[in-house]
């Protein structure tokens, strides 16, 4: 009993007992900066040497009040943070702006900072010794948006020099407010499939990042713009924000999430942006060969664009973004869709669902009604994890596995 | 007389007439938002939403004091800016930081905000409907620095379909406190060398964009650090920081720019980046078909790693990153390269420099000695820019026009 409360009082005070430094600097910072900084434990420690301030705060998650020393440089320790990647900010004075200390990371319509809190034992998203592909920047014009467009293309470690394959495709989208960098960077998709490639998890496969922010001449574009710089724009309505398909203001393809929510971006998709890529890379023709997936309002853009197309994509993953609430009929969803089981069964070879145990976006209520329903579909839950990267990374190395199988 | 007087007083009270109307969102502006613009005449206003604050200030170039309004916003417009890429920041109550309304750029050793100046009846540098070229995204590892790095590769727009031709490639660094994406970002070397090629003006090239920063193990990387981020590293002595080869303070590898500077870099090249670029990609063999060039400390770099291998490049390109002051002796410079001029000539096909009239950087004395040393070379003025971005969007198209002819 006395060697119990021992232990116990050793690791209650485990934090404490580490030393300023054990705390090692954040993957992401600029070169040369000790801050912030993470400890084994989890705990970060921020450092911003703004003398002049009244207030500064650093938005991780939740807020911290950070306190002036002597010196003038605010600092603050924070409890443990889960793994994986975070944004985060600093509050100066009321102003929301990104650390200077670290890279920036476009997310929440803006560029903010990045904290990467390390996995033990987890190495499936880093740099390994094994055959590394590419990620190309690819610029085509679109007509649908009368705008040129760049995307990603992540080419597998043989596409150079294996030149007679042709690859399957994945469609990979992003979440709000964030843009065609986001699997890239924050998520490290690269890293993922080379790994899962070397070691014959996955197939070789070519996978297309786009930007979900696409709009006609004249059409609004008020969703993808960042909240809380106000000073950045005149002041505007509101416009629908709900996270909910069917709870946006606007109808039709306007802002918010509303019932015509995605119609540019699968219209985009499908005159512009697959017809350039099955163009220009050896792409393996038909709709097995196809998939698409997304995190978050890329998630709702894979079901508005895949559910609704069936006859061009076999294979479909929504990350955490399928957003049901309360009451629905799994035979009237998304038109009608699921309404024959059988049907849908014969049809697509893949229906995945993944979200995080911390999130409550209410992805599993659409897995067990489906099931019960008789639609064949797989469910992971990332356990731990909210509405951020590491879900949507476990979700990538967990869906890609099934791919193309 | 009286209208010369009328028009002189249009002209100089042009700035006044252009209404807030006339002022467009910069092209670096995060979605939705409407400042900083730019008017017509290159004059910017800048907007900071921080009721809180006791001071803020814009440093584009010089600094701005921003005023404060009845509702919290500070703001101040600029005298007209000069054409092209501008870094710029925020300084809130003493704390320098991007400005949350526009895209990240490193520079300075951290991520600024990023300003764009129209240039008028200029396009070479903008998207235009013709063949583009991809920027692949490349990791590496390398034995001499003991970590993975990653290079990004521009490929010609004929490259996958050209599939028996090799290409002669151009090895293209950044400057100071930049980094890869500096040539692809701010540089936008993509458009100017897929215009050049569309245009015949430039022959199809591979252009291959490192890293400057490499270190062994235990070397002092202190160089590459920011400055002015104190915050962000213990105090720390400072490292020599001399514009010019040789003024730096620390010998050997180690920081500065000291005899040995560049020597792990040459050593990284020789050893990982060459090796790895000919392995997996389409190069033409040998000198004749290899060339360097660099802007600013990349230039420094680049006659540190060329001229001293001559024997592995025959195209060599300074973008201001001479830095010569004082006297100094044609013979004797770079290990005597240049001591015989008749070998020089015949060796090295291009001897590039070029530089911004407003710069000061001292390409020019090194031009005139060369030339009249007998050493031929291409001397370029960029008008009216400094040590910035536009001078070397212009050198690269300039040069990249009379590479592997």
């Amino acid at each position: 009993m006395k060697k119990l409360l021992l232990i116990l009082l050793l690791v209650g005070s485990f934090g404490l007992l580490q030393s300023a430094e054990d705390c090692k600097p954040n993957l992401y910072n600029i070169p040369g900066a000790q801050y912030p900084c993470v400890y084994p434990d989890g705990r970060a420690t921020f450092r911003v040497n703004a003398p002049d301030a009244k207030s500064v705060v650093v938005s991780v998650g939740k807020r911290y009040e950070m306190t002036k020393g002597p010196d003038g440089v605010w600092t603050v320790t924070t409890p443990p943070l889960v793994v994986g990647f975070h944004y985060y900010w600093l509050i100066i004075d009321g102003l929301q702006v990104a650390d200077p200390a670290t890279q920036t990371f476009f997310g929440s319509g803006w560029y903010n900072s990045g904290i990467e809190i390390p996995e033990q034992g987890v190495d499936y998203y880093h740099a390994k010794d094994v055959p590394h592909g590419e990620v190309r920047s690819r610029w085509y014009f679109s007509k649908v948006t009368g705008k040129w467009r760049r995307a990603y293309v992540y080419t597998p470690p043989d596409y150079d020099t294996n030149l007679k394959a042709r690859y399957p495709v994945l469609y990979l989208l992003h979440g709000w407010g964030e843009n065609q960098w986001g699997w890239h960077i924050q998520g490290r998709m690269d890293f993922i499939m080379d790994n899962l490639i070397a070691e014959k998890k996955a197939r070789p496969m070519i996978v297309v990042m786009d930007n979900l922010n696409a709009v006609k001449p004249g059409e609004d574009e008020s969703l993808y713009h960042a909240r809380g710089l106000r000073a950045a724009a005149p002041p505007k309505p509101e416009a629908g924000r709900g996270a909910a398909p069917g709870r946006g203001a606007a109808p039709g393809r306007g802002p918010g999430f509303g019932p015509g929510f995605g119609a540019t971006f699968t219209e985009m998709m499908f005159t512009d942006l697959i017809p350039m890529i099955e163009k220009n890379y050896r792409v393996a023709p038909g709709r097995e060969n196809r998939a698409m997936a997304g995190l978050s309002m890329g998630g709702m853009q894979t079901f508005t664009t895949a559910l609704g197309n069936l006859d061009k994509f076999a294979w479909i993953g929504n990350f955490s973004g399928a957003g049901l609430r309360g009451d629905f009929d799994p035979k009237t969803l998304y038109n009608g869709v699921f309404a024959n089981p059988e049907e849908f069964n014969k049809k697509v070879r893949l229906l995945w669902m993944g979200i995080g145990t911390e999130e409550g976006m209410g992805m599993k209520s659409l897995h067990e009604a489906l099931t019960k329903h008789g639609i064949k579909n797989v469910y992971y839950e990332s356990p731990g994890t909210a509405h951020e990267w590491l879900t949507w990374r476990r979700c990538l190395y967990e869906f890609a596995q099934k791919l193309f199988r």
